[in-house]
């Protein structure tokens, strides 16, 4: 297992509550590709939205994601943390 | 106070004694400029790190980064996460 983050672009004017359905969603598949997505931070006016998850690989993060209906092309390991 | 996520660039290669320095050079100045940093992580491979902070405003975050030898150009208001 290997952290990751990845990064939504084009998600401009997202609200609190889209992201917490995002997120939901997320929590919802997550067990069938053994990832957990642990936070995510948004910002509205640019469109970005940083998701952290642990996962076994980036294509499970990716297959998550888009079954959840916000696919994503942006996904990097982040082995180190503090 | 809000919310910001930084993204540094090419620090291929860095160690995780070098992300924990640099997170303590971050802790230790932030109190000046009314910063927190909260957690960084980082990805060797492509060179990228993460850092998730409090501040009153995105110059605060580049001051404390830039005093402790690792300026930054990136910074993300994030004002919402789950």
């Amino acid at each position: 297992m290997t952290k990751f983050m990845d990064v939504h672009h084009g998600m401009q004017g997202i609200t609190e509550d889209q992201l917490k359905a995002a997120h939901k969603a997320d929590l919802a598949l997550e067990g069938e590709e053994g990832v957990h997505f642990e936070r995510a931070w948004a910002d509205p006016l640019s469109g970005t939205v940083y998701c952290l998850s642990e996962a076994p690989s980036e294509e499970a993060v990716k297959r998550v994601h888009a079954r959840a209906g916000h696919p994503v092309t942006e996904v990097h390991p982040v082995p180190l943390s503090v």
